[in-house]
């Protein structure tokens, strides 16, 4: 095996550092945040740290940089409290990813791309229209980890829409009948098929 | 779509509401964290909540139940300020999901299961062997989630091992030429294949 010491990770080329440091977790997420500006401009960014914080009640978290990109997912949601996550089908990924790149806060990425707004129940809140699954949150605090600088937002589940198809009996979200996609590292999109499932497990004797 | 609404969702089943809520943040991570207890008895846990926190100095976190299990995770970190994080590989999943059996402490689940120890130069500290990429991970901070007392766990990225088939030039690790796992809500373990990478997303004119 490859064997990569502190040392010579904190020495290492910054690019060669950020695709080792973001890849050696395992799979991530691959979500959109779409959010709405106090002037009104839909605003989506692609997250790869959303994070299941508890079922009862149902919250998510999520880490952001408030210092870099992407700056206006947190000024609104900071304004409006409310966002919504997306997945990402695997015919969206080049679309996805772009929302990545830095426009300015009177752009919407749904204007530079082919990702469309959907709304529901005539509320403001934008969506991701065609993702399989769509969660609308409610922002409830923030936790800033000092080692760093960066934040963990904390979030409540309000409301969940999800592709009929990929809910089982037992109320799982079977992600790979939905295209679901994962991402690995920084920037390569990956699609996972089911292996197995197993029952909860019981100590042997 | 199916649409669930926060008193659906607050009034359902606890079974259904554990698979839907765990399931619908999409895919997570599929770790091993390994420790050593004060008295010398290895432990191993499942953990789908371990996430990128920053490249920079090189971090990651995750969540945990500190009242619930896996305690001995908790204990065993806060006693040795030293862990490992093991990627589960498609052929260690049945193993690694009975680690989530509710063991004593004096139990090691590397007795329980066909996973084996392995040792980094001559340290107390356990891996899992055969695991496609493992990481020593230190102890920084914790971070209490007023919302429902949940723990984020903060650590360091001391050493990395990784298999070498797996480390492209640009230092990312390709996960799915090691055959690693990633977790579908509560139990349903899931193998992902690259689709494609994208390079530094720009603003289009």
């Amino acid at each position: 095996m490859k064997h990569f010491t502190k040392k010579q990770i904190n020495e290492m080329d910054k690019i060669y550092r950020l695709n080792l440091i973001n890849s050696c977790t395992g799979y991530k997420s691959s979500n959109l945040i779409a959010t709405v500006s106090d002037k009104g401009v839909n605003n989506i960014a692609i997250f790869s740290s959303i994070t299941h914080l508890g079922s009862d009640p149902a919250m998510l978290g999520f880490i952001l940089r408030p210092k870099t990109v992407p700056r206006d997912t947190y000024v609104n949601i900071k304004y409006k409290k409310k966002f919504s996550v997306n997945h990402i089908h695997y015919s969206q990924i080049k679309d996805a990813h772009h929302t990545s790149a830095k426009y300015a806060s009177e752009i919407s990425e749904f204007e530079k791309t082919e990702l469309m707004e959907e709304y529901k129940h005539g509320k403001a809140l934008p969506f991701v229209k065609n993702a399989p699954v769509q969660i609308e949150c409610k922002y409830l605090n923030e936790y800033e980890i000092k080692e760093n600088g960066t934040l963990l937002i904390v979030a409540s589940v309000e409301n969940i829409f999800v592709n009929k198809n990929m809910l089982l009996e037992d109320g799982m979200i079977q992600l790979d009948k939905g295209g679901v996609t994962a991402i690995n590292g920084l920037d390569c999109y990956t699609l996972p098929k089911k292996l197995e499932r197993f029952p909860y497990a019981r100590p042997k004797k």
